[in-house]
């Protein structure tokens, strides 16, 4: 046996690697420090309307990443509950989903449609950003790729402390506009539960395990650059 | 003006593209010999089961054709519809989808779901012309790889006339086994109007129009192909 393949057949422990995988909450963006003043109640009217219109641009490309993985995984019971994400941002003939609750959180904050989806304020670094994530999932084996949403694991906390910092700091924001922060608090974890299922069966060598935890190391890094943009465009 | 940039601006009447498309049914795979046989209750059950054996590997990959397709639309209100697809062949949870119905057919006729899932049967010919046609969709611009799909304005025809061939000379297939043929005679119309509706509202430029007759005759070459793989195999 080479060393190689008896490096592949051992096993990593599943509750190890999601152990490993949670340790990564300590890059979340939840720390930057625009995150930060954001749940603090600090920002300026214009500082949020800057990053609702940018963060657009990840929401809208949230199904194109999906579908990406949907179309590298070979299994299809795998893809019967992945499409579910698609159908939450999409929404289906007749209903509304994800995008559409981003662009009534920008007009609940003064923002126009057009100005949203014409990508009027869209900076550089956050379509870079953005880019770089859904080009990942495209070429990434699709069980990689499914390791990179795993910062849904520490979204419910910071969606949960933003939507008491809007209702309680940016009191000029439409209550009605929250609505998509409301949703992930139950589709996040549901999301990242299947994610981990994935991730625990198939990646089950130390290579594989490495692989996983280098891509939601480099998805943290998507959001973080993303804040960074947004502060460097809009004051931190 | 360039020449080019004249050619451009000229735009192409949507019924005389609809016309153009039409004509490529003179390609479709309804007229290869292994067809034609099929239909007119010639062919042994070794021969049937061949041919659905072989072509599960077409059912398994349109999903991921129709994945690929979405991750490159750019149109929430295209993937809306277009996500259907994927849901009619791969079912959602506690549903059932084209897939298994498939698989269905295929025990119908005395294979096993085991030799059908693990490509026993699968023919290299086979192979080659169904990833051909999912590259096409990953590579090319997603209003073309709609385009492609439209031989689906051919199939309700071959459809009906299958499935009439079934039930009167292939009577030891069990008629549960045809419920997937019968799907289709709704779902192709309703999907190929879509396409249809895509294309002709995109491909308005001489140059898209001559793209998207290329792709349907790509894909008239691609079921062809198949079909030439089979009879190869099982003999015409």
């Amino acid at each position: 046996m080479t060393a190689v393949s008896a490096a592949q057949s051992q096993q990593v422990d599943p509750d190890e690697l999601v152990a490993r995988l949670r340790t990564h909450a300590r890059s979340y963006h939840s720390l930057h420090p625009f995150h930060i003043a954001m749940n603090e109640g600090t920002l300026t009217p214009d500082q949020i309307r800057g990053w609702v219109a940018n963060r657009f641009y990840y929401q809208e490309n949230i199904p194109i990443k999906d579908a990406a993985i949907l179309s590298n995984c070979p299994d299809t019971t795998v893809r019967r509950r992945w499409i579910k994400r698609i159908v939450d941002h999409d929404g289906l003939e007749g209903t509304e989903g994800g995008i559409e609750a981003w662009l009534r959180l920008g007009e609940a904050c003064g923002l126009t449609r057009d100005e949203i989806v014409d990508h009027t304020h869209l900076v550089p670094g956050v379509r870079f950003a953005c880019d770089a994530y859904v080009t990942f999932a495209r070429t990434q084996p699709w069980t990689i790729a499914v390791a990179s949403s795993l910062t849904e694991l520490f979204a419910p906390d910071l969606m949960a402390e933003r939507l008491a910092a809007f209702e309680k700091y940016y009191t000029w924001i439409e209550p009605d506009g929250l609505e998509y922060f409301r949703n992930r608090l139950f589709q996040a974890p549901r999301d990242s539960e299947h994610a981990l299922e994935v991730v625990t069966e198939h990646c089950t060598t130390p290579e594989l395990a490495d692989a996983a935890e280098a891509a939601l190391s480099f998805k943290c890094d998507v959001l973080w650059s993303m804040m960074d943009a947004i502060e460097g465009a809009y004051g931190g």
